[in-house]
């Protein structure tokens, strides 16, 4: 059944092609599925432009197993992040078909209906500073794609040899957005940010020792650049970033 | 005198239509001038699309109008933020025509080719939950209209009273960008992901009193959100949350 | 106008007694009053049986006038909470008959219909560990009083003389709530909490020094109670504490 | 022998039919068992109208029994939580007839005495937020039906999706006390606090990653609700919110 | 009227030379005087040896000399800390005889019966790091003076020239107790600790800047000391660690 | 050879009994052994009375066993804290007649010159708060008995059942120094300095959960108490609070 | 007299050409003067190549003045840092010819013997990233230059605007030790370690604000630079920086 | 190919021996080799007189294998830190001749052209507090001597007993640099500045319980030193301070 905005519902309540108690059910009926230990938001495609988003961690395969089929039921696309070696383990099993990426801990099964975007504003760069920094670039680049926009990844950039990232000056102009990744002392954000006039994430990671705080350090150190357009998501959250970065990347 | 591309520069070198002692003046003459007590940054125009902005904070009445005065003479806008009463008394007397948001702590002396922007993707809506917060509302308000894009701000619409939110709901909708501001518990960006599909900007403030942390409980709890499409800047960065805005809400 | 509920309003749809538009107004125009730098929640008091209180810290004499006499046009009761000395000069000369306890940082103007409660379950004891922490204590007076519930106020009954608690045995017994306010280690809710039946709300407050924390110290150590029946609200928050005793004392 | 107050006793001692010896032992002697390792509190039930609670954490299975074996010989209902699988296991097999709870880790055996409460105001409603904070609320529902108070848990009702919420307002309006449990950015005890007239209890949970500091964001979040009526207990303590959650809903 | 010990009072009871309604009055009435803002601890002499002291900090030189008179007519010596310049001009005002030390921020006023104790066991040393920690020196200077103790007063001998405080070796080895005050990185205790047999007091004091944290830096260093034989009071507070020298101090 | 203070060694240069570079070496070679991987100090037992204790946290077996033998080798009296389960077995089988406490991580083997020490003031009383706090009681237990002082031990005696510890008052009023030691709230040596007038030693212990902090909360709650006589040593550390209780238990 | 190793000391009491009060005397009586409220060190010269410093924050100007005539006495150099306005005016009143630097927040009189050093390795460049990190660039420079070293100072070269700094290239190629200031995010220490190959010393300042924690931020930044060869001085301590730096920058 | 620097760069390009397409090619295809990956930076060695070190944390031995080829095969040296006992086990099997330290946790292969430097000012002491700083002391020897610089290593050297230390005053006097490594409080540090006239380099350690925060309180210690010529690295960072020791120890 199509899901009517407010207004519509009204109309059609008015016009008494629809009774009150169908009104109410429909409102809660339409927008999510109780599996007990689960509410599925099949709402949230709707409102948002992409279904909900599986977080693996604390979960167990099992009830993993039964939103990925729950999602295949309303025909949507399926897309898992922080998922374990185990998760993927059992999911294959199960599951015909799943894709996996296992150093971004990510899995999906695309719907019958998936296309790529025809609305990307331009390429998404993520840029990360340091090879500890790969799964969390990896989840990004993972939800990038599963969301149909161009990416590109460039790994180990950091300010430690500069020049690094100078090399790649013309992918950073020509990008949408911009992902930045770093942990440690976290000044790669800040460095793009004064180059580039796209918007840029800022993406700190737990990667770091001592008196690294386990990424509240890059953390704060991108909350107070002194470079205009960086925004931040929390430490180690590359989806977060993605999925961020494809609504930044979508012309209306 | 024209910026030149690496490139160009390198080729014009190389058909001795310039020597390498002007071509390194250009890449360090062109790019700053030196005040003594500051070095204004004129090619920030160039790489971001917007001349540096003033941050007042801690500068001098006549180190600020120095700083104007080079702006004018370099025929860009000047723009700045964090201004005192003191700073916005002697500005007036010392610059004919410029404009002040005292509420929002901000002045500005458009150029004379200023214009409204033709890239804005929609309008950037600007949400606050308590009447507190006005300051940095106002603060964001100026930045995203010197910088050409149109705005709407919604005053108090936290989430004590979530029906007052609900109301503006059309307008949440057609936005291009939302900057969701809020101190105390910082729960509106959250609230407001989660309704809507275009990017959200979190600005956490230092309004609230106790285990608040100066801000630092807002900050986290939007860094922590289980709503997606949002991104975080420094806790009452009003001009950082809408200079990134302006960003994202910008088509190619 | 008379508030419906959401089944009532969908039913006067049906039977188009009222208009989709209408119904949609009035889900939006009842609930507050827009006074350009507020949004008054009129609805709260029916949601939550108590009119919305006015937060004085930020706001100025002029705008705090204009929500109390808001106030006064819907025929609530009016009461603010942290209110300065100039606070408290304007007002006196804004609102005739205008009440303040001036230890307490409060002012109340009843309605004219304001009652004492026929509901209350028992007497709310508010017990203070030090002498510094009066404005607390009064301040969570004001509030039980202003919502119609009996309190009596024990001051200076702290841990270092534990016998003084103990001489007021009997009022601990008989309380339907008892507010426990404390700076320092903040011992006394732990050590109420171990001898009464009825809950206990701890307040930790900001008198102390050196690794005090600014009140964190006794917020923490409230929080890790051994003893049962215990919660907590935030540093020096006596008006909440007394806001959630009164509907723990409300029978129902 | 029966528990004498304080004036009994003294009157009995007045009276001489208790030497002061005996009155001096009889103080001693009926309030705890001395286990060697442990002093259990047989007062408590006295005091506080419900027996000591054993807390698992750090126990050796044997010690957990013998002071189950305590209780039991006091003919006192056995409450245990933050049990181990381990420690179920030992104690299935050494108490006979033993009921256990393994996602909200707690077991009891009732004592022959036990029976439902007659003074309940209302259901006490616990919502989560997410589906990894269900041992928190399953603590909890142990806690409040081992006390005999009815209640209902609504899992995975998070603003990210607020609708799943507002489909179950009657619940709430209805409800003697909400239990609020929330890991992430905290936001739902704010939002059901401003939703509801009864008292709310907020949980926070160690439940997210990043900068969620062990659950410290959403504690602090709740402590600095704008929202009124809601107090806050340690995180993941779900049994001393469902605690206070019965004192709060025992009618006088 | 005369102390009784709890075995006491009930064998006067059972020999019914005392009511029992005689007995709970003087269970209370003995100990306190209640001033209506304050109850002063008369019984604390009893119990500690040591009158209840006042901590001036937040309280108004009025309801400071209130309770100075009713030490005075208990026949108790008053002793105040934290005393404020305005504090000293209106005690010495309204209290014959006071005596104030302005260094320390504290005053006194000896009972008729006051004497030096003749359990000292021997001097309290007291070692301050640098100049600015006079303050906290002098208020231990004061305090150990008022409880009858001997004490010696080494200023200025802080680790950066570890000479100085070699020099007065003799005077560290025969102190009964040392108290050792420092700010910056608090090493001092720790040094002093590694030389003498006595116990030894760290007093953090807030004197520092940058990362030192109002006094954590030193207060936290001298816990993890790696010296022993050294324990550790609050962040500048120097009364509390010469009332446990004081304890310390004294022989059976 | 005997130890001679710097003067006597200054005089017997000048006397020319002992030549500049013996005196030199008589500095250095009396006062650690340099095991290579350490250097044992010897001296210690001069200044402060006992022999360096050896912290086995992180120390090998092999390291720990050369240490013992090394003390052995001086006829010192060797004792180890914080040992593990596989540290006690090598001990065992390496050094014959070695005593144990495995809760408490200790060991220890006398001296041949070891005995009880006659200058003890009194009983030092060690009084912990829950059953989770037994290894630091224990810790502190074996360290005051290898000192040679008198002790008893109260366990579980914590304020959430406050007349536990009140049954115990005799022990506490004829103690020369008590230990208090708590995890959670850390009330315990508050309420217990504010009643005895030896000097309480306040030990945080790491037992709790959520906002526990590992022990930072008791650290604080006990920094912080209104009741005087009370001095804290770091969280956990039974063995310093005991050495430092020893020596203020110990009459000149 | 002439400072004595000693071994000299040592070998002049064996030839009696000095008594061993003499020689206790002379270590103890050369090293140090007790102005009663100081002890200062004359000592340090020889320890440390240069004369203690006086740090005058929390000091009065008397006591600044009896220390430096202290110095001028002992004729060493006299060197003042964290000076006030009102310190400035009472020492130019005291103290012919002494000498300020407003900005920089020191004072100093050279001893007659001052002279630059022939020892210094290269220039040591400051280079400092915004306008508002002034004072503690001077304060930078003015210790360098007492100490005889040369430097050059380069303000506002932060990353936000990166060709501002390669513009300096060469100096910071030539540089001896780098010494590199900054707030906000604290990221150019970590650039410039990254390009030259001598030693480089970050400043954190506390320039910045929200989530900056008062210089907290770069300190953390610059601990965690992936960069080599660069170590850290406390927050503003532009001071120790440069004390540092010139050691760093001595040939032996 | 030889590196250029950019005039000659630029020249070559004026003089046409170069184009600008080969100019561009050499900037980045000099100064870095794309592994995939890892982009490993050959310029460093140019830059900074030492190749890219190795951090090995989070790095498969497979690709840190490679990059030791990748070094091999350009002939510089490799050298890597923080190795685990797997790695070594790898790193021995693919790589002949491969040296190790496992204490340490770093390996190396020198380069056929390695030599000693001759550059060394003097030696560079490593003096470390405790026994469990072992680690960190041996990670700075390898750093130092595969830089070619001589050093001695001081272990077990703490304040606890601090006439170990001054038993090698003549090692430290000597010194070109000073490393101090210290855990608990982080002490010595300070001491060894106060002594010696060489600049020292801090390094706190993560070794110590309770309050210790896994070593930031030596960490804060060590920055708030009243000490001069005191620089910091990060926790446990044996490895930079090593590096930044010989730069410091670098004669021009």
């Amino acid at each position: 059944m199509e899901q009517l905005s407010m207004e519509k519902l009204l109309e059609s309540v008015y016009s008494q092609t629809c009774s009150p108690a169908q009104a109410l059910q429909q409102l809660q009926g339409l927008s999510f599925d109780n599996l007990g230990f689960a509410r599925v938001d099949h709402h949230r495609a709707v409102r948002k432009g992409f279904p909900e988003v599986i977080f693996c961690q604390n979960k167990s395969a099992p009830h993993i197993i039964d939103i990925v089929k729950n999602h295949i039921l309303h025909k949507e696309t399926a897309f898992g992040t922080r998922a374990t070696p185990e998760h993927f383990k059992e999911l294959c099993a199960a599951i015909p078909d799943i894709q996996i990426n296992e150093a971004g801990r990510c899995f999906w099964k695309k719907s019958e209906s998936w296309k790529l975007s025809d609305k990307a504003k331009g390429t998404i760069v993520i840029a990360s500073a340091g090879t500890s920094d790969l799964p969390v670039a990896e989840e990004a680049r993972c939800t990038v794609e599963i969301m149909g926009h161009p990416c590109v990844v460039l790994h180990d950039v950091g300010v430690a040899g500069i020049h690094r990232l100078f090399a790649y000056k013309e992918e950073l102009n020509s990008a949408g957005v911009v992902i930045a990744i770093a942990g440690m002392e976290g000044a790669l954000p800040s460095v793009i940010a004064g180059l580039v006039r796209c918007p840029v994430i800022g993406v700190p990671t737990s990667v770091g020792y001592g008196s690294h705080l386990k990424g509240m350090v890059p953390l704060f150190a991108m909350l107070n650049s002194c470079a205009s357009g960086l925004t931040v998501v929390n430490i180690d959250n590359g989806f977060g970033a993605a999925y961020a970065a494809v609504l930044m990347n979508t012309t209306k």
